[in-house]
């Protein structure tokens, strides 16, 4: 009992990675496909990501039930209750995500039905992208214990937050020029406001990944680009 | 060992409940604060909010410490560990509260610098105040195990969503008329915005409350007013 390399908790482990591997899986995709549903004005594709979004809630709630019945029966300590106390931190991101990308799903509908430039959109479908990739790469860290990739994905947000910077002064211009899409432009604005937040959640999750492989939390001050 | 009535224990669970309450009276402050500045325009106000934030990250990296410590050292199982586990859950969104008020400080600053309807300014302060107001009660409940006014301040999010949007039908129908206040218009909506989900925080915090004091999730759908 409280032993290090009991069986069952590597066996219950391995659980509790399969479910991380799964709900960042989803999330990624989630946010690829309601960037493309925003780009493609295509609302049908959106209440398919929409719906998409209990799966991951659910597979949360099962991952907090596993671990803290683990720590509750396995007692672990130093790097494996970091390993499990971690999970549920980065399931906690993950879901969050998850919200955010069925957030800008939410949108993309008002959005495709009304009158607006498609390169905001566009560039929307671009950034989001980057951040669905970071969190792709975020989670493979995670699976193999990579510290390296994951200090990466953590140094990369500040060019994701430069780049909604960019694409939020693009939609200002805009919007001066064009006052009456106001109710397209707010909704524009928030989307990319969703998608530097998947990127801020992706960062900490990197950090998350970081304290779980080396013990460690990042004291640095986050490489931020300008708030939107 | 492991036994539930351990003097150590109720201590340690003492000391979190303390750092609890000082986050949550902490926060609400900030939102309070936050949404005076806004009306009143006051950057130096909304300077001293900003300033506060990093106080509440401390605390609620204190109080992980201390609860993971306790998991490891204490092994408590059934409702000890609900306290334990949800205590850190309550001081994660009590953070995210604090950087969503932070951010009402930041844009305060702009908003302030900028023309725009006086009336959305003390709309937002306004609805500000029933947050605030939210937290205090479920941060209070949390200290008396009291999972009746939890359930309230759970219901009464829905009301707060409503003004929300009322609000910001509001702001829409100011910038129709006067479009040249855009950039004004959209720091407004991202602080409506960000009491509405301080408002989602307190709601998560009362479902968390109702989990430690009874073992039960709320399965119930959340009484969502109109989504902004």
């Amino acid at each position: 009992l409280g032993q290090h390399t009991s069986k069952a908790f590597d066996d219950e482990l391995e659980q509790i990675g399969i479910v991380i591997d799964r709900m960042g899986g989803i999330a990624a995709g989630m946010i690829e496909e309601a960037a493309a549903a925003l780009e493609r004005r295509d609302a049908r594709a959106a209440e398919r990501v929409i719906a998409e979004d209990p799966d991951l809630d659910r597979l949360q709630s099962n991952l907090e039930h596993l671990a803290t019945r683990m720590i509750a029966l396995r007692q672990p300590v130093a790097c494996d209750l970091r390993a499990v106390v971690g999970a549920m931190r980065i399931a906690g991101d993950v879901e969050r995500i998850g919200d955010l990308a069925a957030s800008i799903a939410k949108r993309s509908i008002r959005l495709g039905a009304m009158p607006g430039p498609d390169p905001v959109l566009a560039g929307t479908r671009r950034i989001a992208t980057v951040a669905a990739s970071m969190l792709r790469r975020v989670i493979a860290a995670h699976r193999t214990s990579d510290a390296v990739t994951a200090r990466a994905v953590w140094a990369g947000d500040a060019e994701l937050d430069e780049e909604c910077a960019a694409l939020f002064r693009t939609l200002l211009t805009f919007l001066l020029q064009e006052p009456r899409t106001i109710g397209f432009g707010i909704d524009a604005a928030f989307c990319i406001k969703n998608v530097e937040r998947i990127g801020d959640h992706a960062t900490n999750i990197a950090e998350t990944v970081i304290y779980i492989v080396t013990g460690e939390t990042v004291e640095d001050k986050r490489p931020k680009g300008p708030s939107l």
